[in-house]
């Protein structure tokens, strides 16, 4: 096996000396002909790139709403391949990618679960990477580790293959098309009432390790007076990078442990579930922290245009009979995520402007 | 777990009454503009709607054989998406439909397997088929629960999601599509001596657990001057319930063990299966009751124009050389399941009128 | 199991005999229209389809570059079916077979590993094939089975079931998508020196177990005054079946240890994985022969138009650096796979002349 290693140690050289570049040093690195061609990190979103994928997003629903915005929809990347090359379980992101593809017509290879055959083989995973670069025009990719998406990427550019990567779910890390469809369904919610810009946000949960507060905070800074507000009991606050960076860039947050006492002054409250599954010594199931559960009786405390979100699934957070409320819009949000990921598809490869020429 | 199970105990008193009531006083909760939108039992199927399905059926089956005709098919419905959830294992029911729904052209989801990863993370059934049916226009189900599919399109409907709901097999229950295929395929090879209407049928083998068998007996109903034959050991006899059913609707009947004397007088044999999967006390391998086997020398005891049916997979009921002759009809009648679930989903979607328009 | 098994033998007695026939004497019973139907073995093919494959495989590769071509190409069997049966894993040559299928419209059922439901329940394998053949227009089978590919031809063909079978490798046996794919980046990389006619090929490594070298050896016979070199250690030495084959033909060869000797004279290199997989005594993981490697050093030893070719995936038998080297072409092979097989499945179903005529 010695051997073995040598040849991936001097592999990965480049690779390392890359992945510790700063973001926002090299989101050059995966743009071609003026666009992203890879979708990686939620640090390559900027405000203007933000709206329009939520303009665009909403074009895509309203289309697929007709048989013939739905068939043209179906007709324009028809000639396209992708792979869903999932590692790491998620039934729900899975199915969300999987028809955001059918929506445009793409032919789709699966291939789930943490073992092929050739790693059975000894293949190193560059080669199983570039055997799939090998048949398909773009690969969504979850991955419990970190940074693994980009490193395909990176493989994928260093080679000239014209392959197009969106990250699906790197482990701890980043889950970039959850913060995006975060964001269209906060700004969908408040179109009537001037945007994301000047809201009040409560996050609400296990802060220190749920993935998508944690990226949906970094989004923050491409929208004006905001002000967030950290829920959590005390093992699990909002760690500090991600403080530092909203102090860094005047984002005004707060840290409490009384959801109480800031339910009625917000206009979004984003409940979050503990996350067993990155935990190393996990909570006890009888943990289930009630005072940090949205129930029925808080749709009575709060604001009337107060909205509730969760990224799903849910355990004991939200009782169900907060669903038929109005305000309760994650299950909007989960399908939201499938128009969102069809958008920045569209996006990728370019066919975008065939989508917004309908409403002209 | 108690949180848990008090949320789903709340959420279920609704299901629960409703699935209490008489299946015929409910048929009007899976229609939608005066059609079936969910196919979950064979209670829902009337004379009216058997035959023309058994039309439809083969109109699509005649269309397909045609380049024209089969381009024409796979366009109708490539703007809709289904999800094929199998939980419960069955490779040939699902390929059935799943080339049911590649006929046609939809885009297909598989969820196949007893778990997602959302249920590993502790989310309810109701949430997870909420889920799927954000992604989706048609949920295809498999399931060992009885009455899964039936709660599945009550927790659709109730949350007014515009997504039908297909029984692909409920347990021990209810297999629909089997028993649409079996009335076509009988149908079909009657079509030149009157039709379904005045055969007499000889049903063989585990009646008391053979789910086919009783669908398949209750459809009877639709049909005159029927006359049934239940051939089996007296441990697998047809249980009280279908037997009170046939009685009340006026449906003639008769029990015996005698295969041989029964034979030569029927106009169709209904060969089935020792189920061993929802056997309690599993019959020996040993146990395999050659007194009702059909074998080759039975063919020139059955009248010239006596049929052979089986459901399929078969074990030792059938002898192999039994198949080539033109009376055994089984390999064609399980090619009539995907016409026949062809032919459903298109009635569902309600673009049966675009391919009954080819045959006028 | 004793009546299991008596059926069995019974129906197979037809095929016992059907398969030690001599191959070259059964070729027109996998022929129908003047075409292949099956693919199934590397004595199959003769020069002028080799070359009207590779012909074809060009067009298309051609083709799909452009988006008018990829969209034609995609329209071009979508009314077609076919199922993807894997007993066998084998990620990189399913994929491949998927992605060809893709390319040219067609729907997919996927069958993968080693049981199915119905063979749970008893069925034998014979009407587990009349099953799947029931639904798709073409099987593309890999099977741990020496033979169990042409079995399946056989048994469709029998019972007069028009469905194509393409054999995706069959155990130890035979490959034959593969040896194409090689014919065709032999011929592609040496269009310019006057084809593969006249050429030195080295083939390197474990020469007595690798199915790849075996088929390409066999197809040698296509091509005139080939000389080949196997290299190999004493223990991996090429079988005398083939050695006599190519005495017969009088094809040139020799055999030596000498890796370094060889590599200066030839024009292509082939080289190959150590088959852990088949291996009945195993070699040791430190067995790793490193005289039978390729290094970037050689690329200085090798002559300038000299490729470098290997079937994927490699462990150690080429370094990493020798990718960047035009003429390692073992990556362009891997996406020739791709090609050819999407050029076979559109001669299989008559479309080729669609293709060609783009071209004219």
């Amino acid at each position: 096996m010695d051997d073995q290693k040598e040849v991936t140690v001097q592999n990965y050289k480049g690779w390392e000396d890359f992945y510790n570049i700063e973001k926002s040093d090299k989101l050059d690195f995966f743009m071609r002909d003026g666009r992203m061609i890879d979708i990686l990190f939620a640090q390559q979103f900027d405000r203007s790139f933000l709206d329009s994928m939520c303009r665009l997003a909403t074009q895509i629903r309203r289309m697929a709403l007709t048989k013939v915005g739905a068939r043209k929809l179906s007709s324009l990347l028809s000639h396209k391949r992708a792979m869903l090359y999932f590692v790491q379980p998620s039934t729900r992101t899975f199915i969300s990618f999987l028809n955001a593809c059918h929506i445009l017509g793409l032919k789709i290879s699966e291939i789930r679960g943490t073992t092929t055959s050739s790693e059975v083989k000894g293949e190193s995973q560059e080669d199983t990477i570039r055997t799939f670069a090998s048949y398909v025009d773009l690969i969504i990719i979850r991955h419990p580790e970190a940074g693994f998406a980009e490193k395909t990427a990176w493989i994928l550019n260093q080679n000239k293959l014209p392959v197009a990567v969106i990250n699906g779910g790197s482990g701890p890390d980043q889950h970039p098309t959850q913060a995006l469809l975060d964001i269209y369904t906060l700004e969908q919610s408040f179109r009537n009432i001037g945007g994301l810009d000047g809201k009040k946000i409560a996050m609400v949960g296990d802060l220190k390790r749920g993935r998508t507060v944690r990226s949906l905070s970094y989004l923050m800074r491409n929208y004006k007076d905001i002000t967030l507000y950290f829920v959590s009991p005390e093992i699990f606050q909002m760690k500090d990078d991600i403080k530092s960076f909203l102090k860094k860039h005047r984002i005004e947050f707060h840290e409490t442990d009384d959801f109480a006492g800031v339910m009625p002054h917000v206009d979004a409250i984003y409940m979050t579930r503990i996350q067993k599954e990155y935990s190393e010594a996990p909570a006890q199931e009888s943990d289930i922290y009630p005072n940090f559960h949205f129930t029925k009786e808080h749709l009575a405390v709060i604001q009337s245009h107060c909205i509730v979100l969760h990224p799903l699934p849910r355990r004991y957070e939200i009782e169900v009979e907060v669903d038929k409320d109005p305000r309760a819009v994650y299950w909007k949000q989960e399908r939201n995520g499938m128009w969102m990921r069809t958008a920045l598809i569209s996006y990728i490869f370019g066919v975008a402007d065939k989508i917004a020429v309908e409403f002209k």
